[in-house]
């Protein structure tokens, strides 16, 4: 336990020595978090990792931890944030072309089939904002995402997307980065989408968001320079992408690995099986009440290799139940 | 100009001013760059960038600096350093290979045939690494990296290649960094090449190399997680390739821009063309004793159109004959 001497002066400036008092009295990092076994091996963890001269010491250089975005940072029912966005899109540029009332996946987007979108999974989801944005350059496409944001609302809880951040984990991500850690993520969502968001949501820079991707092209327009979107995938950063991807955006081998979904598991996977000290993060969504409860059976964020295997290859299973004190952040 | 006040203990225990003096005095942190407008021009900049309240400041995480590597930050003739590799892989792996003896560009590696080989460019140079250790892990072919460079000694110089960078350029990266500047080098050549070299030579982590890439796989090899190369080119960093691989790696656009060829235009005119503060610098050899003298006729490091537009560009052209005081630091 971090313990801290609090120093006063006595009336003739001398120091003295007060009292110990666990810090965590003072601000505990990780104050949404329940006290219990999850908290304990986190910080048990960052522990081993930053004791100098500890046998599970890692030199910061190498402190890497990377967080899936949909799920684990951010809610992702009752459909990807993201696909909220790609709807809207479709929405909005549907007058400019009337061949989509008829051609997939722009029908269900017009029609909100959201089931149907869904379960084209981020590769759907990622094509369905490459066709609605190809020609647009990155400045373009990042002032759309940028006034969407603003704008639009999360049907259940009838607050900005971007309020429904988990209040734990970027608890979790400040602990870390307060830790020498360099936080990434790694998500299936869009790149040039998650971007525009991830400095002021997470406090993680555009270099340190990995994604999926559409090719670009470097054109002069009007004489100016521009990178410019192309209607084709360059990179899916999901299920056996995520290692593929942090090996390309990276080149290291993380030692923390946080996610909630079957499309972590290769990513968990990649940066626990070397040795040393290692962190899996699993967020289980089990609390209907304050989120949602899914795992298994769900098209979006299926569970299930994952709860399966969690005990065997050391992950941490997080119970947003039972584990975390505050979901969300309260209103603004 | 920074100056720095000497402070002395008197005898009696009390700080005492002794003298300012110019810090470089002490010492010039571009020591081996020969005073001048080239340097004075450096300095400028940075003292604009990082001037609190100044009209051209920039706040510290938008201060990104990209360097070029051949020709930029270590020599690239009488052959880019990368191809001496792969001509040494070649011949190394050659008794496996019976065919190549047949073949292209294998045959011309073979017969030591440099100038087919560099007219192929870098695209060439990427596309023989590639056939020569597909289906290598990454960490085997970061091992091969490795010892290769242990080893392997540049003809001229009969130094290793590892001795051969640019001493003046090496200040630059570290006078940037001390002023907040993140330093990336956005190469032509293999990023896996030189991921395994950049944090030795030139103090830049993994993660901040971009370059020409093929495609990788995640599997389980003996049951053991890998990252396998691939026969396919994933990415070519050159040209008007290079400000996409700033878009793709870093996601903002850099304020200085340093490199030595026409490969690198695309890059300085997407780092200068935006207002306030940026830095374009080309490297010209024009050093025949010390390094190589060569432009306009080149086949590596062609430097054509940056010599003619770099003046109405306001992009820095440096003499490596007249501005720098060192090429490189003596042998060890």
């Amino acid at each position: 336990m971090l313990k801290r001497l609090l120093i006063a002066l006595s009336p003739f400036g001398v120091a003295m020595a007060v009292a110990w008092v666990p810090a965590h009295a003072q601000a505990d990092p990780l104050a949404s978090w329940n006290d219990g076994a999850a908290k304990a091996r986190i910080v048990a963890f960052v522990k081993a990792a930053t004791e100098p001269g500890g046998e599970d010491f890692v030199p910061a250089a190498d402190r890497i931890a990377v967080f899936d975005n949909d799920g684990t940072l951010w809610s992702e029912q009752p459909m990807y944030f993201q696909l909220a966005f790609a709807i809207d899109r479709v929405n909005a540029l549907a007058p400019k072309h009337p061949e989509w009332k008829t051609r997939q996946p722009f029908k269900a987007a017009l029609a909100g089939d959201v089931k149907a979108l869904a379960a084209a999974g981020e590769h759907g989801l990622i094509e369905l904002i490459m066709a609605t944005h190809a020609g647009n350059t990155a400045d373009e496409f990042a002032q759309v995402v940028r006034d969407w944001a603003k704008n639009a609302r999360h049907p259940k809880f009838n607050r900005p997307y971007t309020e429904l951040t988990f209040r734990p984990m970027r608890e979790l991500l400040d602990y870390l980065r307060a830790n020498g850690f360099r936080t990434y993520i790694v998500s299936g969502g869009g790149i040039e989408f998650l971007r525009v968001l991830a400095q002021e949501l997470y406090g993680v820079p555009p270099e340190q968001v990995i994604g999926s991707s559409v090719k670009t092209r470097y054109e002069l327009r009007d004489g100016k320079p521009a990178i410019v979107r192309l209607p084709e995938i360059d990179f899916i950063d999901d299920k056996a992408g995520k290692p593929v991807g942090i090996h390309k955006f990276i080149g290291k081998r993380p030692v923390a690995a946080v996610g909630n979904s079957d499309g972590d598991f290769e990513m968990l996977e990649w940066t626990t099986s070397a040795p040393g000290a290692r962190l899996g993060l699993i967020v289980h969504h089990d609390d209907a009440t304050r989120e949602h409860a899914y795992d298994r059976d769900s098209t979006i964020g299926k569970l299930d290799r994952g709860l399966d295997e969690a005990g065997k290859r050391g992950w941490l299973v997080v119970s947003m139940k039972n584990d975390w004190r505050t979901v969300y952040a309260p209103p603004r």
